[in-house]
């Protein structure tokens, strides 16, 4: 079937409805079908800091553009606004996107603005996107579960709570083929080793923090708990990353990344090796 | 920019490469950019049994196709069997696709695919996909997270080892802030419910399962953790199915789902009972 007869083949977004349409991780490529559908539907979109600008240049020349990100001066818009904000638009009769970074269910905050525009009689389109956690390992060659080494991942955010402190059961973690994907957690990656060390999982264990993953600026240290923090300062790494912890950090073996998400064997990328993003832990 | 001008503006799909490709959890529309570019310019598809119609349908006409799941015998083509048939279709320089439902990453086994082309000197592309976790309880409008109430989501496999049994560390599954999905979990849903509840998590615990996920015949059904075993007999629900646990199930109110992924205020909903496909357990 032609990729335009399919698009076009399923249009039931209305006037005065909101869909929230997961942005996936960056590049533009990881949209869904059905998420580039809305956006070139959308009257009005509503959208956040970690859209790519990729992602942004499919919004139609005549969409009205509504940022509710961090500003330069590092306030953002409060969640009470953005709420207000859907509902004065949706009310007006628009076919509004709420784009969000990744997937709008994963630690997207999707579900509360729902829930708001439920409350106002507002129905939603709801398209998942490709969430960070599998995007950027995607693209960094490591695998979220592998037999034997990985049968569960789980998700978490690093983000401080209000106290400044990790609010998380760390012996819940302790299970060596658990993989774990810290979304925020450059900030509070001293105190993510120093909690799943004081709980039982080994010093050794890989780790990886991707930057910016699946974007041109993709960048990928490999370290292990214990020297996750030194990594971390002396490299200077930045959000937005993402740490990954496990054995799966070093499950794929023999193979070099030469792009993001192209691998292959070592003996090929060494003769390219300037190319290759994955840096070792220095 | 236009869609057609911007997928052919990413074209590095080698002849000899293999493109390890998400099909997402079952409606074709939830396909990347970037998978719908690398099944186009497929010249042999090596699929599975979670790969939708849907979704074949987009690959060309003259692209040759190459099934490896269960047949109609129940028996699936063996791992070493599917290697060997990626070794052998790369090596005569075809464009392979190998296309897995779900994300090829999380409960998909290509890692391990992948290792077997490194060490036959193969390049592998990685194309994430919409994983089931999140693309069907974002179609039965459920979230993963949700503020206060969960705070971490875990994707886990409920198959049984060759045992019989499940080797899973239940006591890391009993913070009740902690979403757990379980794949393959209709069979198990017995003994998950045991492990989970002789493990703390409340016996009142919110659960969904999915049948079908994003797919048109998708139904959901809701329970908690002590009536979940009796509902999927009463029901006699079938795999595919996804169980979801955990107050995230119940996180959306006053909205019902009138389609997948299309959420209306219940008012609006109930004029229209017919179509909605969320059934309350019996």
């Amino acid at each position: 079937m032609p990729i335009t007869q399919f698009i076009k083949s399923k249009t039931n977004f209305q006037p005065g409805e909101v869909a929230f349409v997961g942005a996936g991780p960056g590049d533009a490529e990881l949209l869904t079908l059905k998420a580039l559908r809305m956006i070139q539907q959308a009257q009005v979109v509503i959208y956040d800091r970690l859209v790519s600008e990729e992602i942004m240049s499919l919004v139609p020349n005549d969409c009205h553009r509504i940022y509710v990100g961090k500003s330069t001066d590092k306030h953002s818009v409060s969640q009470d606004k953005i709420n207000d904000t859907l509902v004065e638009w949706a009310l007006k009769q628009k076919k509004v996107v709420r784009l969000k970074g990744g997937d709008s269910f994963i630690f997207g905050r999707g579900s509360e603005e729902i829930n708001y525009l439920l409350h106002h009689q507002i129905a939603s389109h709801i398209v998942p996107g490709i969430t960070a956690a599998s995007g950027a390992t995607s693209y960094a060659g490591i695998p979220l579960t592998h037999r034997d080494i990985a049968h569960s991942c789980s998700f978490i955010t690093g983000h401080f709570t209000a106290s400044g402190e990790l609010d998380l059961p760390w012996q819940n973690f302790n299970d060596s083929k658990q993989t774990l994907v810290f979304y925020m957690g450059v900030r509070s990656a001293k105190q993510i080793c120093q909690g799943l060390i004081a709980h039982g999982r080994a010093i050794t264990t890989p780790v990886a923090v991707i930057y910016k993953g699946t974007q041109s600026e993709q960048k990928v240290w490999r370290s292990t708990l214990a020297d996750l923090p030194k990594m971390i300062a002396n490299e200077d790494i930045k959000p937005p990353s993402l740490l990954v912890i496990g054995e799966v950090v070093n499950a794929i073996q023999s193979g070099e990344l030469a792009e993001p998400a192209y691998i292959k064997p070592e003996e090929s990328c060494m003769l390219q090796a300037a190319s290759c993003r994955i840096r070792a832990a220095s």
